[in-house]
Formats: structure tokens, sequence, C-alpha cells
């Protein structure tokens, strides 16, 4: 019999077809492989050919727009939204508009055009967390925006046009639906509980154990209750905070941990799977909050979403998540955490 | 300058990115080709292959689940829900989840391997409309259930997984997401106005005319003003009705029209796009209703849906809807509304 479950933090519903019950290896899809023929702008030696950089990390120190770093961040070439201009709120008749105010940047992971993020030290990973942190420091300055949406697509399946493993984040004049819905979930529970939702998932998935599938210091790795896609996977750090940029020095080192540690899992089960991986931080302008927690989910693109998701806002999941982090808890990796 | 548009009915923004502004031709993607080969559960003579039917449209009569039917609806062979048992709504801890009753059928269109549904006569196309009605009707005897989503994936890149045209319904013991959102929309325009939006939103559409596609006596098909998709279509019934299966005759007739002219235009302009279709009406158990207005949305499967889209419930269209409008209300179809 399949299972209704609703999302404690959005109210979102989704259906878990245990029937189906499909199992990592019954998905069709394109493994992600790294071609690596013909141009790539995010290689040594094409600075000139992106944007100018915002920002750098240069151990050994180095002139901007040259060879030498190890992330890199730039402007994205063709931005969704534009930096310069005012916001412009209008109307026109009953409809509302303003103008597409905001920063659409890249993060280039590593000069190295062979590597994917999972392939990258820890320390390389803890730096590309750095980067999202100082660019969001320095975006947050900038009055017009309310959000930072970090967000990583890996292979083509999952949205992304250059192989050459990257993320990007997109500053927006307006907090987006989906953090709302959380913001808005979580405010309601605190309300009644006075406790943080995502602070009480934490403990009941430590107690039970079924949907967790890896754990470190500071963070919980699992498999949420209710997840949109098979083999949908949340990394939530154990102590309360709900602004990504406001973590301590060594919750960066652990979460390059976990990821490190996740990615490497899932390419092993799922062989090389796209993806696409969200930070979900509260609002720029807000201080921290005791309702809300930031968080990170990573989806594996294993099926399409089609006409059903589209109409109804469910989602139809053919893999449990006890058995998936079962599957990702289980997946032995050759001493990942210092690869 | 992109643009940062309003849904005025949900409150989602979507960023027009009138720079990236792309064409029809700009979209890489699959053409969905009829291919034909291997056996087909839908066709004539099969009929002891699938389920046995629930309901059959036989001019000539005959037997159930035999040949000669023009329409035919048969249970889903790998259904997403269950028929049989009860909801047993229960906790597990703060989890909350429910068994997943409901009733998940194919409406198979034409007994016609080779044609899609924008081939078939607008009489063929209105028998497929008044067979999504029959059903609704019928399922809503079940008290159990809340709502019926009907929903057409079309090509592989929308999610089919068989090519022989067909639709699919699944009938749900709670209202949907997205639905609940476009109902609480239209009751606070209605609460504030004492009108209903949609029927405010033609208004002003049809006097505007830049995204007005195609009409009929019956219905608008229109670009809306804040797509998620690139060639997002809208068809709205003109007079005011929140509950599709209580549409007059001559409505079925009509929409019959509307459904062939736009999916001939769209295949003429997009080039035979995979797309998911969804039929949007009020929840089951309730009567119409004058804040909600049902209606029917095309989405054809051009872009992919990445990490932004997934992490904040903000859509990036490349494509503008007046000039989305504009390609396809000038594209001409060859005496497309007696086919």
């Amino acid at each position: 019999m399949p299972e209704l479950r609703k999302d404690p933090i959005t109210g979102r519903w989704v259906i878990i077809s245990t029937e189906r019950g499909k199992r990592p290896s019954d998905f069709s899809r394109e493994e992600v492989e790294i071609k690596g023929n013909g141009f790539c702008p995010f290689c040594y030696g094409n600075e000139a050919k992106t944007p100018p950089e915002i920002l750098a990390y240069r151990a050994n120190g180095g002139d901007p727009n040259t060879s030498g770093w190890t992330v890199r961040v730039v402007p994205n070439k063709f931005p969704a939204l534009g930096i310069e201009g005012r916001l412009d709120r209008q109307g026109e008749g009953l409809f509302d508009k303003m103008n597409g105010i905001g920063a659409h940047e890249v993060i280039v992971e590593t000069p190295e055009h062979n590597k994917n993020l999972a392939d990258l030290s820890e320390k390389g990973i803890e730096d590309v967390l750095w980067a999202f942190r100082d660019r969001m420091l320095d975006l947050k300055k900038d009055r017009r925006f309310r959000y930072v949406l970090v967000f990583k697509n890996h292979g083509r399946a999952a949205g992304a046009s250059l192989e050459h493993t990257h993320s990007q984040l997109i500053a927006l004049p307006i907090v987006p639906k989906e953090i709302l819905e959380q913001l808005n979930g979580a405010r309601q529970y605190y309300e009644y509980k006075e406790r943080c939702i995502y602070c009480d998932v934490i403990r009941q998935e430590l107690e039970s154990g079924t949907r967790v599938i890896a754990e470190n210091e500071d963070f919980v790795t699992l498999s949420p209750y209710a997840p949109r896609f098979p083999f949908e996977t949340w990394i939530l750090p154990r102590e309360h905070e709900s602004v990504f940029e406001n973590s301590p020095t060594h919750a960066f080192e652990n979460l390059a941990k976990a990821l490190k540690l996740l990615l490497t899992k899932t390419d092993q089960v799922l062989e090389n799977p796209a993806f696409n991986l969200v930070l979900q931080s509260a609002p720029l302008q807000e201080p921290s909050s005791d309702y809300y927690h930031w968080h990170i989910e990573y989806m594996p693109r294993l099926t399409k979403v089609a006409g059903f998701e589209w109409g109804s806002g469910f989602y139809i999941n053919p893999t449990p998540p006890e058995e998936a982090a079962k599957f990702l808890r289980e997946a032995e990796v050759a001493n990942p955490v210092h690869a």
C-alpha cells in the first residue's frame, strides 16, 4: 500500500509509492561524465573570457583575473537578473511587476576541469563554502536584496550547461516562495511549541535512526520523511542557527566533510547521477531567528517531473526514504573523510 | 532589463529574462515522434493486456474489453495510489501520514496508435473531454476523494512512458497544494473585490490583446502574465464556472476546438514538443463557487527545471509571454477547426 506523507515544515504531501519501490539500479538516466573537449572559460589561462572576477582565493598571491586561484567567483555572463538600476515596482492593471534587479554569480569550485565537487579535498570543498559565505556577506550590504539563493546544477539533466564544476548564486529583491513556505511553517510550529521544528526533526530522526545516513560533530545527513524525489537528502547543522553565513568556523570544516561523504556515497550508489544542490538559509536582512534552521538539500535527478506534479504540487516518489537512507548509509566509501 | 512578474492568483514571482529572449528555434529538445514499434497495450486487440476497463465509448456497441471503442478508460497497471482500504490517518512522532488511497486511471484517447491528440477530429477530442467528465462525476461519489487531477504527459521529456496517446487522472484524498494556493488566492481577491480574479484577468487580457492567442464562443486561449515556462498557455472558459464537470454541453464542443487549435499551433511553432497538460478545477465535494474558475494549463517542456527553481519556487522564463502569444497567434494552421 502506497503512503501519503506530509512534510512537517511546508505541509507538502508526497506519495511514497512503496509498491513501485525503486532500487538505485531501476532508474534510467545518463551518468554524468567529464568529456573535457572544447574550450572552457573556467580553466586556467582563460580568465579574460569571463566577466572580471568578484572574488578569488589565491594562496600564493597573484593578480586578479590571472591563473593561480583555487576558487574563483565571476558574474554570470548571461545573468538572469541585472545588477544596475532601481526596482521601480509598478502595476499593470491587476498585475504587479518590478525591474529584474539582482546578482547572478558563478562560483568556479576548482581550476581542475577533470574534477567534480566530490573529488576535491575536504579543504577544497571548505574553500567553496567560504566563498559562498563571503559572497553572501558582501551582497547583504546591498539593501535592495532580500535573499541570496546558492545552488548547484551538476550534469545536463540537472540543468548545467558547462561541465567544469561550479555553483551559482542569485541575489533576489524578494524572499522566494519556497523559503517563505518554510519560514511560515517553522514560525507556526515555534508559536505553538516554542521549539524549532528542524531541531525537533533532528532529535526524532537521530532517535529512530532509520532515515539517518551519516553524522559528524556538527552535521546530520538524512533522508527527509516526505521527500519529493528518490534519494533526496538533507544536511542539517546539529546546533540551531537560521543564517548560514553566521556559522562558526568549525561548521565549515565539518560541512565540507559531510558534503564530500554524501557526494561520494551518492556517486557510488547512483552511479554519478546528475543532481541539484540548494542552500536554504534565512532572508538576508533578518537577524538569526529561533524558529528557522538553515540546511542543504541534495536532489539527484532520477525521475521526470510530469503533469501530475505540475498540476498538483504533489510529488510521487518511488523510493521510500528509509530504503534510500539504508543504501546510502551502507555504501562503503574508501576512506572518504580523508580523500 | 529582465522583469520580475507576479502571478496575481498564487502570488508566485517569475523572472522574465527578456535579454536571453528565446525564440522557438532556440530551444534544444527532442521532437516527439511516434515510432510505433513493439507491443502496445492500448491498441485494438490488446484489451486483455490492461486491467478491465472502467468506461469505454462504443458507437456501435460491443462487449467490454473488446475492440470497437473510440475512447477507453482503464485503471493504471502501476497505480501511484490504491483504491481499496481506509485512509487510516496517523502520526509518527511529529510526522503525519495516511494510507495512499486513491484512483489512478488511464484515458486512452483513440485506438489509433499513429495519432496524437492534436490529430484527432474535434469530435474525437470532445469525446476525450466527455470521458474526463464522466470519470470525475463517478469518482465524486466516493466520499474519500477530495480532488481529481486530470493530466496528460506527451513525450518522454514530459514523463510519458507509453507513446500511444493517453491522458491520466489521479483521485486524491487531499486537495493538492497547487490547487489550494489557487483557491486561497482567488478567495482573497473575491473577499476584497467581490469579483472572480480569473474573470478580471480575462477581461483585461481581451482588452489589451497582447497575450491573447485565440478565442472562440466559449473559450479564451492566452499566455498568462507570469508564466513559469516558455510558451505556457492557459485555456479559460469565458463564462464563470469553478467546476469543470458542471460545464454546459456547448462548452465541451468549443473546448475541443480550442484545444485542437492550440495543439496544432504549438506543434507547428515548437516542432512537436513534449508537453504536459493539466486540468485545474475546484475540489470534488464543493458546490460551484463564485471565486474559482476552472481552466486548462498547457506547458511545453522546452527548458530544464534546475537548482534555482527547486530551491526558490521561483522560475526563470526566457520567453516573454507577449512574444510567445504573438508566435502562436500568428501561426497559420490549415483549416484547424475543421481538420
